[in-house]
């Protein structure tokens, strides 16, 4: 294998993208780039796993075990190996002095490899994807692939870059006057932790999985992977290319395996208070992630929660644009991203625009409009919403209507190529921030095509709501659109002081519920949203530890 | 005050040591390079302070407390201000917003600059050193001084590097094809968690209290400095000059400001629980450590706490030298580090040397023969020695005769300038590694100057009772003689599985227990001795979050 020709180059410059955070990918997200063929051979891949056994030839497999129902409807039918961990853990251990002494640089490159016979397969990921999470084919294909694809890269150039800030080996020697100088001889090593446990979610399986994934397996540590039931398949076919391209590069392709569970068997639990585990990321309830942080103390623990984003509506120059930006941002799969805005804060009084002043209930009308025009076209309206990725949003989309004045229902689209998706638009419902009800209401995370336009009795009375939410409720994205310096600059403050993300006056292409690899940080870990940010020195840092070995010169 | 000037070659310098690990230090270890009248100023200076009130001027002051009695024996009569947190704590973040919009490399200059003056009054803080922690006077000023400068300084350098990965801003620009680029304009902040407290310890205030004070006041936090009650004098003279730094330099002085306690307080447990602490750096007892951990759930909690230390004993090419090193570093301040060896584990059937095959036996007699030959001479023995901490220590000292048959007895050392001084020569006690009594024994840390000889069956059996040790019990060092490349190999293993710290072959003049700033790690945070290693990455990463402020170009 020639990782070093192949890959060192795309290695390098990630990490000049990290530094610079300018633009930068190497992973198409046009699906023509994928070959003239590309896209019917990935779909005829994805279809030929489908009502199967997935065989991973991991050692300790006590049985099989999978039920994934597509949110478009049909059953994936296919069939996970069930680890028996007192065998399989100790077998992940087996190659780990091989991997540890390999070294940073070609752990890297083996983790570009898997993550570039990934990319060639990403049709074949972007229908797993689909029929996992329910995003719209598109957004399977782009969030699932490249920009997966992009965010486990971003994580291998941090660890690379953190493993090799320590040089291998120094000959250290201090002066002493006239006396001989006192020398040693030191060799550095980055040392593993040891298994680093993956806990995936149902929305975004490769997406939210590979940061922690490519990180823990970049630093020396073996990765066990437990995806949600509801999505196993992408995980399923990562860890099977991770264990393709370890062997094939002459390491124990037990590196890498799979956890798929039983129902209801709650392995996740279970692993996670395993002394094995010394590394668990996690994407998901905060209910859980709280547990984790709180009971898996023999592990470092990564966790992105819930959070309650918000949009504060000041004041724009560019109405129709902010309208539009923040239909889409509301729509994108339905809603079910944890950097969809949830609480527009709008001064009860309104606001002024281009278009002149726009009272409270003209700026809800109006979002409303934005909203129905761009979901108005069922094609379009699935191409963007995708499906309900399960029951739960469904019921918590039917209970917010009972919340407040509905702005704008949700309204049923049908998706005449799978009739048993549920695809449904976002609700907008009115609250009143000064409401006590109200704000117990929209102060929690009502995950999924929900948003409230919440009547604030002025922008500053928005901001401190925000930082309250903020601080308590944590956030992955904080949006805002004002014309005045002032208040940009304290809505600034508000986000420095609490930690949060913020994206200003977006009025184009791009929306508050996207974040690029290499360029914009996923989170910050300095809120109750989530204690890690997609990627930073610190998501890599304790991933690993340098051990020191010195001996006289 | 031009800081740029001053200090920016020494920060670059500092920079260019923790990449490359060699011998660096800015501050003289000699104590002659502190001017003529360096050495009497520094004592006048201290005598100065000793019986009277330190003022700090800090906000919230609601009495003075303070009742520290020098391990030589007089008091020192020296009151601090005692705080009402609930003023102190707000108006140590009035200047937050302020010392973070300085941005990292002024923080940087002004932590230099406060290290600096530190540097100047390097005889008045080895004093102050010496009659808190027992160190000998010689010891209190290197590493009271000039060692624990470096390894503040090494903290301020990871710090800069780590909020200076991220550039300040970025314009972003993404290619849409043919239509016009996505346009984005990113600004990046490192943003400091809230305010930072230190919990310092009693037998190296400075040392081990500079490294979590300088990362996280360079890295925008407010410090809270609660120094250990016996141990207040060299961090309140620390704080002070800090303040004044911070003042002159146009800043908040409240951004470091002192919490001595009243006897039996125990404010260290409540501040741990505030809302307002964000950090919290610790050195001390296993248990109030892990009581940390446990509990301060809203702060990032940095942890250093006891472990026991083992040299395995195979064979060695240099008896002499190695029973000299193995005497040195089981004297050093009466083995009151938390490097110190304890547990010397030795084949019973005997070691080959240089000198000839040796039993175990002989290597016991001849080890306490090297340590009673370096402390023969009580003039020298209170050099190297100090006096006992606190009057556990020597409790501890006089039960381990107890434990086993006693290789060197402990011997009491007058010291002729200090007739209250409790000075006292290591006990080494024989053990048998396969007896449960014994091993319960050498199992646990027992802090002062007590050494296990311990007899094994063989290096093998060695090795397995090492990573036990490390794995149970941690360890900040271990160290190995051994000629065999084999076995060598096999103890680096342990090592690398375990994160401990190596030293083999120490026969010269660096020591097991000794490590230097910008090249060695103190402790690895992989092993339960410590969560945190002195000084890397993941030292500094998690005390700032990277907020970014983006907006459409």
């Amino acid at each position: 294998m020639q990782l070093t020709e192949t890959h060192r180059p795309t290695l390098d410059r990630a990490l000049e993208a990290i530094r610079s955070r300018a633009y930068w990918s190497p992973h198409p997200e046009h699906p023509k780039a994928y070959g003239e063929t590309g896209a019917a051979d990935g779909l005829a891949a994805y279809q030929a796993l489908l009502g199967s056994r997935f065989e991973l030839d991991q050692p300790g497999t006590d049985g099989w075990t999978g039920a994934e129902v597509s949110p478009y409807g049909p059953e994936l039918g296919v069939e996970y190996p069930h680890p028996d961990l007192d065998v399989l853990l100790p077998a992940m251990r087996a190659g780990m002095a091989a991997w540890r002494d390999a070294g940073p640089e070609t752990r890297a490159l083996v983790c570009l490899e898997i993550l570039s016979r990934i990319s060639a397969r990403t049709h074949e990921f972007a229908h797993a994807v689909m029929h996992t999470s329910g995003q719209a084919f598109m957004m399977a294909l782009q969030a699932g692939g490249p920009h997966a694809q992009d965010r486990g890269l971003e994580a291998v150039a941090y660890a690379y870059e953190e493993q090799t800030r320590t040089p291998q080996g120094v000959d250290w020697s201090k002066p002493q006057g006239k006396r001989d100088p006192l020398e040693l001889r030191k060799v550095f090593t980055a040392a593993p932790r040891g298994i680093a446990l993956l806990i995936g979610c149902n929305t975004f399986p490769t997406w939210n999985g590979y940061p922690g994934l490519f990180a823990s397996l970049a630093t020396g540590n073996p990765v066990l992977v437990k995806p949600h039931p509801r999505a196993i398949l992408p995980l399923a076919m990562t860890v099977r290319i991770a264990r393709e391209v370890l062997g094939e590069a002459g390491f124990d392709p037990n590196l890498v395996a799979l956890a798929a569970e039983r129902p209801g068997e709650g392995i996740a639990k279970t692993l996670a208070l395993r002394p094995e585990i010394k590394i668990i990321d996690y994407t998901g309830s905060t209910e859980f992630g709280d547990w984790l942080e709180e009971h898996a103390r023999q592990a470092q623990v990564y966790t992105e929660k819930a959070g309650v984003n918000t949009v504060v509506i000041d004041s724009t120059d560019d109405y129709k644009g902010m309208l539009s930006n923040l239909a889409f941002s509301l729509s994108l799969y339905s809603g079910q991203m944890c950097t969809t805005p949830q609480n527009l804060l709008i001064p009860r009084d309104g606001i002024t625009t281009d278009a002149g002043p726009k009272s409270y209930d003209e700026v809800v009308a109006d979002l409303a409009a934005s909203v129905s025009g761009l979901l108005g076209d069922d094609g379009r309206a699935n191409a963007l919403l995708g499906a309900l990725v399960n029951p739960d949003v469904k019921s918590r989309l039917e209970a917010a209507a009972g919340l407040g004045e509905v702005a704008l229902p949700s309204r049923e689209v049908a998706n005449p190529e799978f009739p048993d998706a549920v695809v449904r638009t976002p609700v907008i419902v009115k609250l009143d921030g000064a409401k006590p009800d109200d704000e117990a209401a929209f102060m929690s995370e009502c995950f999924g095509p929900v948003s409230f336009a919440v009547a604030v009795d002025s922008t500053s009375d928005a901001l401190d709501l925000l930082r309250r939410t903020v601080r308590d409720q944590g956030a992955m994205t904080v949006g805002a659109y004002t014309t005045s310096a002032d208040t940009e600059r304290a809505i600034e403050e508000v986000c420095l002081e609490e930690s949060a993300q913020l994206s200003l006056n977006l009025t184009g292409g791009v929306y508050v519920n996207q974040t690029a690899a290499f360029s914009d940080f996923h989170g910050s870990g300095g809120n109750p949203a989530a204690n890690a940010a997609l990627c930073d020195g610190a998501f890599v840092s304790n991933r690993f530890r340098m051990v020191e070995i010195r001996r006289q010169a």
